[in-house]
């Protein structure tokens, strides 16, 4: 593998990852005339459900699905000068434009908090793009397990460098897939956030482990794929490092957490033939997913990874995928007693579901 | 004021409440031919993140946006035969026919559970239908004061009964609008959700709450209020009983809450002045949402109540409305950092949102 960084026009640093060390010097010149990257985000604390809350105002105007053929994630090539300056790559990660969390925040209003109950922080951290192909119509649930194993190398890359930042607190590797999920642009891509805090998701979990392993010595997360595998009504498919199931309490139509049979915290732990088997199980579960209903499924794809400080020892590093579509033609809506309540009602069962979704990793 | 309660054809309960003690009798027999209500839901602990999920597997076949002529919340007319006998209604309740919570539910499946990480229940509680009015086209935010007020009347009648329900911890009304938030049914109505545990957002708001009153002795939600207040920049709208305010850390691009001056546990705690003047503010709120892009703003409302049994002295009732518009022709989705992570990232700040719902608030 060759490993190349560099500098975009606004000074935002761009890494290649190329499968080969023989690849072509990655190193071209961006030569657009691009304004500063606007960075004038903030957190504030939500003291009523103790939570940090982004603040980023400069987004609004980002780029909302602009034609294939001004796509600013392909290859630059000819006149059409895009993010990427090289005129190919296997692998590619960059700097958001339009970040939530970045190494330049400052606060948006330089007054002080008026209230102790009010607590606002800049929203520092970073915000990354992650192309997973330099071909805009391959999503990566079609491309080779070899090339999906330089996207994971491209992750733990980035998980140990960003790991680094000044008050990262935990890494974020994700994947948004489909208009239906507000997807703006259409080449195969996933994002990294570098959060200045440990989201309010994760913290939960770790709470929960916490107890668990006050009360019974053992790993929550282990325990609750030793009790999967042993039920085994929700597995979708198994590897020898991995397991993909459907967990008993599912919260949407379609979700899979895909967990390796072996603790570790984050994704730089893997072995590496626990790398290269991801790549595989991960294309078995996106197979499925597409053949679920017979089209492209949106999805959300969600590395869960233990914070970068603290707690690193009761957390299990898994990915959750999951989908917002309950039938061929239906979504499933976030409304009242989801959003405002957090209770969710699922119309699926998850035995359902995981029958479904092994029936569809079955070929035809 | 009239409260006529009658039973439709399979044995759901309905409530007409009229404003006049002299509106004409509505206990008209049910006609329909209807099957028996399914209610095979039931409840599943999520032992990661310390919450209950309910899955409701019937509910994948309900009515899904019939034209109006079909409508099944007008009232029954001619050959038109709906959910309301009646032939007509000022507002009125009953329970929904594919409910997520019910007293008639069973676990889907009688077998125990396999292991004790997989609790599960069945979904007792209970689910309603409210019809702010017979009116197909008049949504709540066109309702005269007087109207409205009837309609706060049926919410505290059914968060009294259904508080004494066995197993019931929480109730919940709220409204959600507009088909971009999954609306199935155009004609103006919201739902009570009558829950058999305490949901997680309020447990943590709760909890929130627990720790200000150790620290200081004052009710968290008081100071938030009275923060609010003293800063003054994110204030919608004030009335003698109320404050409507955008939160300091608000996470969607639309988001008002609204406070009673005075800590109430929940709506039946109000007093006849304080329901009377909620009506006034509620309409001058939704006003300026529907202004804010000059077309009726998609939006969840939802009503914060105490538990019913525990921790009401922490409580402090209010309403959130929130909306997924971020712009006239933008949704706000939840994707990766949202969903996956909880992490909110809002692209417009409080302070402009507050003074442009102030701007819409006023006549043009």
């Amino acid at each position: 593998m060759k490993r190349t960084s560099a500098r975009l026009a606004d000074g935002r640093e761009i890494i290649y990852f190329d499968a080969l060390d023989s690849a072509p010097d990655r190193r071209i010149e961006d030569t657009r005339d691009l304004g500063p990257v606007s960075t004038a985000s903030e957190i504030r604390y939500d003291a009523a459900l103790d939570e940090w809350v982004a603040i980023a105002s400069h987004r609004q105007g980002r780029t909302h699905l602009p034609p294939t053929d001004e796509c600013p994630l392909c290859p630059s090539r000819g006149d059409h000068r895009t993010e990427v300056p090289a005129d190919d790559y296997d692998v590619v990660v960059f700097e958001n434009r339009f970040p939530s969390f970045s190494s330049g925040a400052v606060p948006l209003d330089p007054a002080p908090v008026q209230h102790e109950l009010f607590a606002r922080r800049p929203g520092v951290g970073r915000c990354e793009v992650v192309c997973f192909t330099s071909d805009h119509d391959s999503p990566i649930s079609t491309l080779p397990p070899e090339h999906v194993r330089l996207v994971v190398e491209a992750w733990v890359d980035r998980t140990c460098e960003l790991s680094l930042l000044p008050h990262v607190e935990q890494v974020f590797c994700f994947e948004n897939r489909g208009e239906e999920i507000g997807v703006t642009l259409g080449h195969p891509h996933g994002q990294i956030y570098a959060y200045p805090f440990v989201t309010p998701r994760t913290r939960r979990m770790l709470d929960s482990a916490r107890l668990h392993r006050e009360r019974t010595w053992r790993n929550l997360f282990a325990d609750l794929l030793a009790a999967e595998l042993a039920d085994g009504s929700r597995i979708v498919a198994t590897s020898e490092h991995w397991v993909a199931f459907v967990p008993a309490a599912a919260r949407w139509p379609v979700e899979v957490h895909v967990y390796p049979r072996r603790q570790v915290p984050d994704l730089p732990a893997l072995h590496e033939a626990e790398r290269d088997d991801f790549a595989r199980i991960y294309l078995e579960v996106l197979g499925a997913m597409d053949n679920l209903y017979g089209l492209p499924l949106p999805y959300i794809s969600a590395w869960h990874q233990a914070p970068v400080r603290i707690d690193r020892e009761l957390a299990y590093l898994h990915l959750e995928v999951f989908s917002v579509k309950r039938a061929a033609n239906k979504l499933k809506y976030l409304a009242g007693s989801e959003s405002g309540m957090g209770v969710f009602i699922n119309d699926v069962t998850p035995e359902q579901a995981a029958q479904a979704l092994r029936a569809a990793a079955k070929p035809a």
